[in-house]
């Protein structure tokens, strides 16, 4: 191939060497739908994670900044659904734990070398039996071939499972980067690096040292999960988490050219997994890239892409293919970012909306046929400076209401 | 009376003596609906101002920024809906200028007594001879009775005019207090003070110097109108204007007791006011206040208020009187401030919903039964200082995603 890195078709947290997975239903969800994933690595596995910057962080997430800060390599990770053992104090502490030893004690490993991952509702502790049942169940069904059924049993609202992988050719050798992640609501940016927005779990069989590997996560994490915004709200679960198991034998040395290229390849998996999130948003109908140009510096082009991609007023309007503009430049008015009116241009796809902060005079009707598309971007470019940001968003229809109104898991 | 002030029935505007006003069709609005208002003071009055912190801050607000620092009386105010006059470049400055000379030569006063607001669309010309015609007919109609009317005209998504008055015995004499505002959409707290975050017109016949109108309207606003969300969208054109004509002879003192009655009455009207814009607010079924207690500082219990009162998951919870508290701790925990959620109690009206971090215990079914009500209350106790703040917000319903998606004004 002429590029360095493709992707693989029906690619997987499978895909790379070694890595096993499964996918099952335990009865956690009401539904009898798949509920409880594995992720098993034939041998230790570096590992680096990013988690949520939410204060009221998820016992697992507690847990797993330990094995973080503690462990040098993993076996495993374990994820159930359907429930987020969330604000459920010592006793969700003990239950998180449990879940390791549960899956250490199937697999003949350390508990110490499982990671542990709940999504679903908070507050609630969780049924300890069943989850013994589906870890059981889960280590039985371990298979090279089953990430597509692990990433269906880590879904919540999610309408489609969310899988892919990369293969790269590196001087070394060639690698494979495999990845699933969950995510449709509760999608915001957050506050702090490094974090994650929701949940992402990354398989490689490179060589790569566990801070490469945090380098990597943290750079990724960065250009992908925190430039997407659902619904504004971030979530108390929020985890990424990268496992390489050297399977390969081909190494990615930190500041090599190899770096780079294996890092491009990383990104571009993460884009298009944060891009099927958007996608895949609850209810929405469109996916809108908001770009911010010429801005005074990155904080405030980040803030104006924000304040424009977070906009009830605008996501409605965008769902409605209703051209008016004056929503957008009301929400970079509050941004709290100081700039000329006066300077700004904006943009739908390529037609100009704003000129010098007004009325570029484009029809209406060539606007709203741009704002009829499925996916089309916002460009604003506020002529005050050398920096830039983007941000990809959805709109806000009566479905996104209907299922935030309605689900009670 | 007992009470040092209270509510007039069927007050407005112009409840205070020698304050006429109208409201009249002017032919802005497709739907025929009345959409030019006229207030006017038969005696210079002193006033104070307060306008929106947005970047893209619309004609009239800047032209209001001007009279607010370079006059000392005011003689009318001229306010249209149906158009914001914002992002209309110099050409919207000359016809919010234009608005003033054409209403003070009705009127038979100075240009610069005369304020001017405007609502509604962005980024579109004010039509001239509509609104010359509109301001003649207003002029026409000024009456002492017609402050319902003036209300009315200054709808726009609102579904009822929002007009009151109080009266107020001071020691040196009877006072009275009439406002009327408006606002349904695009309502969130502002960043910086002064702002308003709505418009409203307030008018009164006490005697009162400019800077303690000033102080008045800061803490007024401050405690009412920068309290209230609806879906976290600030506006280009918020406006928040009080007149004080003198005309009832009685004066208020800065620094006497009086001025605290007043000050007292003045919030309550304008708390009235504010609770009526969320009642109001578009589509929404649920009036909900947040209280955050115990907090380390202020700045820190407003941000954990907002960021409930804001979320987009807690709204829609709201409208499915979803008791799920998930969603508030997840809010609390990004809202950017550090405390131990471990020591954190949560209350739906008076019944324990989480106590120390986890779930209380209260069956749903009791919770249900209080979120199903027009009116409830969340209060968050810290436990981690002595500071409180409490925001007054609303539900996201399917209706909100309708007006939205459908408002092309």
């Amino acid at each position: 191939m002429n590029d360095p890195y493709a992707f693989i078709e029906n690619g997987s947290v499978t895909s790379p060497k070694g890595f096993k997975a499964a996918g099952v239903a335990a009865g956690l969800k009401r539904s009898g739908a798949a509920d409880l994933a594995l992720i098993y690595s034939d041998v230790p596995a570096n590992f680096a994670a990013a988690f949520t910057s939410c204060v009221f962080a998820a016992a697992p997430v507690l847990l797993g900044r330990e094995r973080a800060a503690t462990q040098e390599t993993l076996r495993a990770v374990v994820i159930n659904s359907g429930n987020a053992n969330a604000c459920t104090g010592r006793n969700g502490m003990e239950r998180a734990r449990e879940m390791c030893v549960l899956t250490a004690r199937e697999l003949g490993i350390e508990p110490e070398a499982v990671l542990v991952s709940s999504t679903g509702r908070i507050g609630v502790q969780l049924p300890m039996a069943i989850i013994a049942g589906g870890i059981k169940k889960a280590a039985a069904a371990l298979d090279y071939a089953s990430g597509a059924a692990a990433a269906a049993a880590i879904m919540t609202t999610d309408t489609v499972p969310k899988s892919a992988a990369v293969e790269i050719e590196l001087s070394t050798g060639k690698v494979t980067v495999g990845a699933m992640s969950k995510g449709a609501g509760m999608i915001a940016p957050g506050l702090r690096v490094p974090h994650a927005t929701m949940l992402c779990y990354i398989a490689t069989d490179a060589v790569i040292t566990n801070a490469l590997l945090r380098d990597l996560i943290r750079r990724g994490v960065e250009n992908s999960f925190n430039r997407i915004t659902i619904d504004g709200d971030m979530s108390t679960n929020d985890t990424c988490v990268i496992l390489a198991n050297g399977l390969s034998g081909a190494e990615v040395k930190a500041g090599s050219k190899d770096a780079e290229i294996f890092y491009q390849a990383l990104q571009t998996l993460l884009q298009q997994l944060a891009r099927e999130m958007v996608m895949d948003g609850e209810g929405a109908t469109k996916f809108v890239t908001v770009y911010i140009e010429n801005a005074p510096n990155e904080a405030a082009a980040r803030a104006c892409a924000e304040a424009v991609a977070n906009s009830l007023l605008c996501k409605t309007a965008w769902f409605g293919s209703d051209p008016n503009w004056g929503r957008i430049v009301a929400a970079l008015g509050y941004a709290g970012v100081d700039f000329d009116p006066g300077l700004v241009n904006i943009y739908y796809d390529n037609q100009a909306v704003v000129i010098n902060g007004g009325d570029a005079g484009t029809p209406e009707k060539e606007l709203a046929e741009i704002l009829r598309k499925r996916e089309f971007s916002i460009t604003v470019n506020m002529n005050a400076g050398p920096a830039k940001y983007w941000v990809w968003t959805c709109d806000i229809s009566y479905e996104y209401v209907k299922i935030n109104a309605e689900y009670h898991t």
